[in-house]
């Protein structure tokens, strides 16, 4: 048995975009996915959450933003922190509070950074003493794309086949000096098919799944050269391409899911037609209308200033990769 | 050698609408299809053309809506009366003068009435006397959805593998009296990518684009079981499903080509909400951004006035299924 730390502890983690995505699971509870992913872990955009574990009470307490949780987050957390109290060998109720610094469920991945801190603070809490590749596949119990917060820059999770082999692990490359995410946060509001639900419905419904499959395996090596090989330019490409073939499985689902809005389009245009001028960017999309455009140090002033002309100044947010998870 | 007719013959073809799309070539040549699909001929939107051929002429004289052509179109024209001469063994150049009652290029299928009245027209005035199937398979050789609108009603065209065995045929169903089109659109400019170019596209560069040859074998064979047992609901469904589908391959070429503007994201929730409200409706899109909605009779009226409370009442056509080439 585990001793948990007496005092709370403070973990903070980065959300991450995803250039080759990830879409779809093989294990829904372990929550094994179909294909290998690969993401850039972002400076902005973390969740900060702090986790005791004691006696003194009935069942678990969870905050996020100072508010108490529904009942269904709270079954989704408490069901987390079970895996965390199983593997310390205790049974003590936990005490959670979360401060997220991202737009909740709008395509900006705050389940990744959620449940990574969630993942280290809790895990400490309770007395373990885990290593970032564990922590990684504990993170993963919670949200699939949190197991690559767990690590900083770009990030590769190893789709593996169950709970020991399905991890994350960073990646190298220079490029991390130079790239940059202009990130466009056009709505804020919950989507109508989470992420979780999309997922499954691709699985089960598209006929374009296996070539997914197929193609995800080709994108990750491609990716994987550009890094080495510092080629921004192909990393771009395949990266935009990767995001429209995720969200055409989407589209071809049935029901057909169809994530983008009126300014999605807008921005796709528009980055198309800076390329046409020389201005070297790319798009990618998650589940959800927002976009991040994904650019290099010298064109971000040139980006955000344009878009900052269409919408709220506000809204255009510049990231630079970030760090992994950290305590304090 | 065919006798020309002394007279010129005019003959006039309506458009049609995909219910299982035709997305790509085997033979770009003589245009044989990857797979087959399955059409709804209209009575609104159609071409006449007029064609007599003429020893008074230089070279072939070529009117769409009273203008000579430009020279793209001329060329293409041109290389199909070349076939018919070929066929009917005379040399003579041809004066054409066609006026399409169709929005042009803008996914509303002006080249398919547009090759089905010439072909009709052409073929007569060089003394050739062809059945309708021959017709199919001339009028194919201009536009692939051109073989189709020779028939009224529901029309199959079958993929076959040569220029003999690549025609369509229509089929039966007393669906016919109850099926209506309400056709929204929204927008008449060119497109940026031709959907022979886009296609090509799709066929070359699509990881799905060999699954698409699948499921439209399958969609073929459930459509025409729904047209037998006059099953209006499933016939919508895979309707709309297999429109997505299509778009879904052009979103996952290289370069992603995404056709849907504002208005038409607009009008698919739009059909979904009514589809909510109990107002039975589905969507179908073609390569452009233009929307047509599949119902019944009965609520075409319902339909129509809701998208003229959004659009322009000039721009709400409500379609019944026209009948094929005729002669005038």
């Amino acid at each position: 048995m585990a001793t948990p730390s007496s005092n709370q502890v403070t973990a903070k983690a980065h959300t991450n975009i995803a250039l080759v995505k990830y879409w779809g699971k093989k294990d829904e509870d372990l929550i094994i996915p179909q294909t290998g992913s690969l993401s850039l872990t972002l400076d902005h955009f973390y969740t900060e959450t702090t986790v005791s574990f004691s006696k003194g009470l009935k069942t678990d307490t969870i905050k996020i933003d100072n508010q108490l949780v529904n009942q269904k987050n709270w079954q989704k957390i408490h069901s987390f922190l079970n895996i965390v109290r199983k593997k310390a060998h205790i049974n003590l109720p936990a005490e959670v509070s979360s401060f997220n610094h991202v737009p909740y469920a709008a395509g900006l991945a705050s389940s990744a950074s959620a449940f990574a801190a969630l993942a280290a603070a809790s895990s400490r809490a309770a007395g373990l003493s885990l290593n970032k590749k564990q922590l990684s596949q504990l993170a993963r119990r919670g949200s699939g794309s949190a197991c690559r917060s767990i690590f900083g820059g770009f990030v590769e999770w190893i789709a593996g086949q169950d709970d020991e082999s399905s991890y994350a692990m960073p990646l190298k490359s220079d490029l991390i000096n130079d790239i940059r995410i202009v990130a466009l946060t056009i709505k804020t509001s919950p989507k109508k098919f989470s992420s979780r639900k999309a997922m499954r419905l691709s699985v089960q419904t598209s006929p374009y799944y296996k070539s997914w499959i197929q193609l995800v395996k080709h994108d990750l090596a491609a990716v994987k050269i550009t890094l080495l090989n510092n080629d921004f330019s192909t990393l771009g490409h395949i990266s935009e391409l990767n995001a429209m073939r995720m969200h055409a499985l989407t589209m071809s689902s049935d029901p057909s899911i169809l994530y983008f809005n009126e300014a999605t389009l807008r921005i796709i245009n528009s980055v198309k037609q800076l390329r046409e001028k020389g201005i070297e960017c790319y798009y990618t999309i998650d589940a959800g209308p927002n976009v991040k455009i994904i650019c290099k140090e010298k064109n971000v002033s040139i980006i955000s200033k344009y878009f900052e002309k269409i919408f709220d100044k506000n809204r255009v947010i510049v990231a630079k990769p970030g760090s992994g998870v950290t305590y304090e």
